[in-house]
């Protein structure tokens, strides 16, 4: 029986501003990627998702981000690479924390936005972010675009580095993401992403934008949760794989 | 032969903006509070003072503080106790997570500036710090003020609380601060200060502003670090304490 | 034939996070307290809330506030008389600068929050505020509220003083706020808001919490916009106004 | 008899970290580049060095930045035109309130660090900025890096334009600087500091780092003051000017 992932952005409300709807999401996602105060996340509002996901047995990983909260950490940002590496060691202690105080623990790492597609082919940037996680604790995972240069690199240097693929989102021949500028970047059906998902889980599969078919590796699948329609194509995407006797584990292997 | 803790704030620059030698008092304190980020200290600075700190021995304590950088932590705010609670762990996390990056760990607590003032005297705040220790790491200890409610109050909420004098400030008959805004409250003799906590050392007592001698139980010294003539008056205080055959030792005991 | 100012609090969303429903409720009021950038608001948001203002002809004022994004200006600082002056004159100042690039300008200050209460009855930080809208403009009108000894003070000091009541709010026969901790304190009757206002224009008096008449000096009413039932009430009160035959209209007289 | 501008980086301080000395620099320069609060500088802080240059008449233009504070406006990032444009008006503008309330008003603008760099070739940001200024006063000037296109771009989009050449740094044959990742791009001979700039008033060239001489435009010249050396350097530089009977004025033609 295969088995797959569904992890999602959380805990990105601040202060007197909320952002999605985190326990419709926590019902959904077996990880969830909970912001760390960079670009989203207070620390009252980070330790009540934490405790959330953990009465949900959901796995939790440090969203880290730049430090950006006006722009949200979509901004790239010419860090050194100390900076770098000291405020993503930053991030997951602070998240650790929280979740200590939670009662649970930190599984993963995904960085966030910007930072996110910078390092999944900017090697300088991408170094400091796995020096970090060595630094800190070199059992936690790192979550990476499928098919990116990143994947390799973390491996290579000893962390252990899990693929993912975007369910909205359309890939080109060559297994990449189609930018957004593109028309047919983004796909809106929650059926069709559905379906797409559960080839992707059964045959490792995903049908490019050209038709072709294209070989994609990835033990988890990400989901947005920031609008009333996201959080619907998120549940749709749930119900066909549980349908399909698909099993929705963290990619973690365990349940926190 | 009788021992004594001396404890300094460090890691208080920010970015471009310098604060304190801390190079220097790395040589003089055996515990050094690192601010956390709320007040002062950004992730890379704060983790090269921490690396300083552990290659001299020094023992790390959590400097947490309300979030206010621009007013340096030194005004009142009213927060909320979950806010609080919340706060508190996130700093001790983030500064945990930069001790662990550079292999030791953190072993107290001590809030900054307002924070340490209101808790000094105000429950409900003093509970939401305890609290936060408590949920994160029961085994810190607390440093506050001698003769401070705080301290029995923290006792008798299970945590360990260590109670600390200020080598440069006048006392009242009763043991507590002479407010700043007193005349006499700031001591400027460097070999006057040494003398009056040699005596607190091997005597437990402090000549107060009236000329009394009064009781004063603290296993740490407070000392600045923040101008050349604040690491002057700390440096000769640890020569006399030295020369007096006082043993210069972390409060927690042993040597990190 | 009666008039009468309608304000609310606008612009308060920030960066990715958005509150309030600022275009619709610029069909409703005839001032827009703007947030500054303190407790809400980043520069392209404001100034696209002041453009939005300066199209409906709505008034614009400076909503200023505590230092305290993460506390959305909420929670009382113990700032110095010359930080908060200065960032009095700082917001208003970056206010402007964006009034004047959507070609309109600032014609008044409401603070925010915290800082709104504290001023009501605390002498010092109320100077402060006073001194900030002299050093920078004293032709500036402050928005107060009605029966507080600001409102006095600052025409004592020479600056131009409005008065406002609050919508949703129970009054004590005293003319002052009932307490939020109190039953009864929050009305949520949109025809009964809107008579109880109705009544306020055209006597001056507001049916206290005990059943009294109470007189209230005022010439804005307050309604909020952070929620659809809040914006629902705000219209409704404009609606019963109106065809009540009340002029609304900026308590500076005209329209921008 | 020639005339010259010098400005520098003031105000650059920020709550209890203090940077350069500001007094020292402004009975040495005509021109102050005022920071905004972005990268460096707070209300309060920056209102008193605004009343310090008024009284020394001393010209005072915005220093405005990318939102950096802990990257100290060093580090590019990738905003949107509308987020730039919007933060320049907004920096601009509460410096035109501080100046206000000072008794004196800003005269230009020049940005700071990362975002001075940027403009002087990247024609999109470099627009946003342009479009800020003369969205909130378009008399003001924008001081640029000489041989920039960007003076070129600012004048052609109807803006009053200033060069300045960087007093302590070596120049290319072709009127470029020198990187500074190159041996020798940064000069700290304070006597050849001073007669390389005192030929450029004179004869309108620099000797470049080849041995060459260069043209160079240049209205305004850009020291430095954040450490005793370089105050000593503009100190010098000053004084040989004026031993040359140079004339001292800020580039606005007249002393505010």
């Amino acid at each position: 029986m295969p088995n797959i992932d569904i992890n999602s952005d959380l805990g990105e409300s601040f202060g007197a501003w909320s952002m999605g709807d985190d326990a419709a999401m926590l019902d959904i996602v077996t990880s969830a990627n909970v912001a760390c105060g960079f670009h989203a996340g207070d620390p009252a509002g980070i330790l009540r998702t934490v405790k959330a996901a953990a009465a949900k047995n959901v796995a939790i990983g440090a969203h880290v981000s730049y430090p950006d909260k006006v722009g949200f950490g979509r901004r790239n940002m010419d860090v050194t690479s100390d900076e770098l590496t000291a405020d993503v060691i930053y991030q997951i202690g602070s998240l650790q924390g929280l979740a200590k105080a939670a009662g649970t623990s930190v599984r993963y790492v995904k960085p966030h936005g910007a930072l996110y597609n910078t390092i999944a082919h900017d090697r300088r940037q991408a170094l400091a972010v796995i020096e970090a996680i060595r630094a800190i604790d070199p059992t936690l995972v790192l979550v990476a675009l499928a098919g990116s240069p990143l994947i390799e690199l973390a491996r290579s240097e000893g962390l252990q580095c899990i693929a993912e693929a975007f369910a909205d989102r359309a890939y080109t021949p060559q297994g990449t993401l189609v930018s957004r500028r593109e028309p047919g970047a983004v796909l809106h059906d929650p059926v069709l992403v559905a379906q797409r998902m559960l080839r992707l889980v059964q045959d490792g599969t995903i049908e490019a934008i050209d038709g072709s078919l294209v070989r994609i590796e990835a033990d988890s699948i990400c989901v947005h949760g920031d609008s009333p329609s996201a959080v619907e194509m998120a549940r749709e995407l749930r119900r066909i794989l549980e349908q399909a006797d698909v099993s929705l584990l963290p990619f973690t292997g365990v349940r926190p």
